[in-house]
């Protein structure tokens, strides 16, 4: 089916038509079918292993996508897993939770711990559509069976502290007097509109293991502006940066088959940080887009954790 | 017991007068009575959660200590758990398979996933040491009950290729009249041994998915040197890199509480690498111990992809 470009988003109304057109039984049969879809939009310049992840919200019936991003020129953990990709892309759209997912290979022990940061994760529902099975065939297993004797947020936090995907409000503002590394003070408005995209970002992180939440913004030469939140994992590496979330946001709005076109990015994250995203960050930018200009501006918390809702 | 300061690698002989004297009755007993000691030997300065892992070489019999350190003042995926640092100090002692080890808790799905790299993946012994069983327990499960519908090198290599902790022979060499950036040629012959350190562990690294193997040597301030290797996992983003693995013997090898003993770090990598280790590298040292020189030499392989044995 669908053999022409697919969204990133796609809306529940859509999703249904789209599921009776092809006389799939219920858009849950849809998901499996989008797969070959998704993976066509994989990045993967290193592998040419194109994964694709389509899942569905838990509370708007939405259909996301995600697919796997590797970056030449990098270490190999600057990468971005399909999973990854669609819990980012869930976030980036304030969907709350995911109920199901279709995926075209079995998630990888990394993305499975990664999915640990779900307040449902034991009950989430995965169908592996390998393309020896029918497209529609909707065996969906529950996450718990992929990753037994699990290592999550439960362990770590209190459940009244949010959990990935559900929203966070960080309390970050801006240092007073801060400037930028390397502004000058005539400052233009789009730039300011860019470090307050950044600063939304950052204040929707997920970093409750830390408490140093981050956030992305990055312009493209359209003048569209993509923003990303860094989103922690309770096992530390599994952790999606805050330029690779923001580079989802650029892929998934469809900001151009490269990188080029991203003109400059913006990162806000504690001035108290212990875990610094600036060098890796500037790093994966200088790396992709040479041109890309790179400023940082540092925030404070009104308390170290993130407050509960 | 042993309360003292056990040692990152334990001869057998060691291993069975230890067992012997607590009275144990096997060396795979040894292994969960001596994680309460490795854990103490973890760096965890953003966590404080200390994890120690105990094995035993499947060959040779000698037993090796993992812990998880972490860094800060870098993104969270430049750390290295308990169970990656096992495995790199199996491989940096040339011990070519773990039979069983002992954890201090359940492995994350990262690490479950590069343990995957191993020939013998699916029967590694398992046992999770939680201190609210009896240290002498022998409860080992195979690590294929904790990441059923695995994926790992079977699925991407011929199996006539080495898996890791097998012997790796990359048949690299210096690119001739290279020089390293901002070497001067009056280059001295301790920064010699580094390079041609640097350059055997790149010819040991495991790095079968993207051809692009790497090593780094490091010397600290009495003079020593450390190597490591880059070791590759078949979902990527659980690689660990070349300059962690260097850490991992500095570590092992007793060479200090901190990081500013090391003086100098060489990597070498391949000129044609798409998987480049340079500016993550230099952004660990110079973070960890900012007086760190740090240099990158160029090598050329034979063939694109590592030999087999
Ligand atoms: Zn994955
Ligand atoms: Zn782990």
């Amino acid at each position: 089916m669908e053999e022409t470009q697919v969204k990133f988003v796609i809306s529940a109304s859509e999703a249904e038509s789209m599921a009776q057109k092809a006389n799939l039984p219920s858009v849950l049969h849809l998901l499996p079918s989008l797969v070959p879809s998704a993976q066509r939009l994989a990045r993967t310049p290193i592998s040419n292993f194109h994964v694709g992840a389509v899942g569905i919200g838990g509370v708007s019936g939405r259909v996301f996508l995600g697919v796997n991003v590797e970056f030449l020129n990098l270490p190999l953990n600057y990468s971005i897993h399909a999973e990854q990709f669609l819990l980012t892309n869930l976030s980036l759209n304030a969907e709350p939770s995911l109920s199901h997912f279709a995926v075209s290979a079995a998630p990888c022990g990394h993305c499975r711990q990664f999915y640990q940061e779900l307040r449902n994760a034991s009950s989430l529902n995965v169908l592996i559509a390998d393309s020896d099975l029918p497209a529609t065939a909707t065996a969906f297993t529950p996450l718990s069976h992929f990753l037994p004797h699990r290592f999550g947020p439960e362990n770590l936090l209190s459940k009244h502290l949010p959990f990935l995907l559900e929203p966070h409000h960080n309390g970050l503002s801006f240092l007073t007097n801060s400037q930028p590394n390397g502004l000058t003070t005539t400052a233009n408005n789009s730039l300011d509109s860019l470090r307050y995209a950044a600063l939304d970002a950052a204040n929707k992180s997920h970093a409750p293991y830390s408490g140093c939440p981050s956030g992305v913004a990055l312009v493209d030469a359209d003048g569209n502006i993509h923003k990303g939140s860094y989103a922690e994992s309770a096992a530390y590496n599994p952790s999606i940066g805050p330029a690779q979330a923001a580079l989802v946001a650029y892929i998934a709005n469809g900001g151009g088959h490269g990188y080029e076109n991203i003109v400059a990015a913006v990162l806000v994250e504690m001035e108290s940080a212990i875990v610094k995203q600036e060098h890796a960050a500037r790093l994966l930018f200088q790396t992709i887009s040479p041109k890309c200009e790179f400023k940082v501006f540092l925030c404070v918390g009104a308390t170290k954790r993130p407050s509960s809702i």
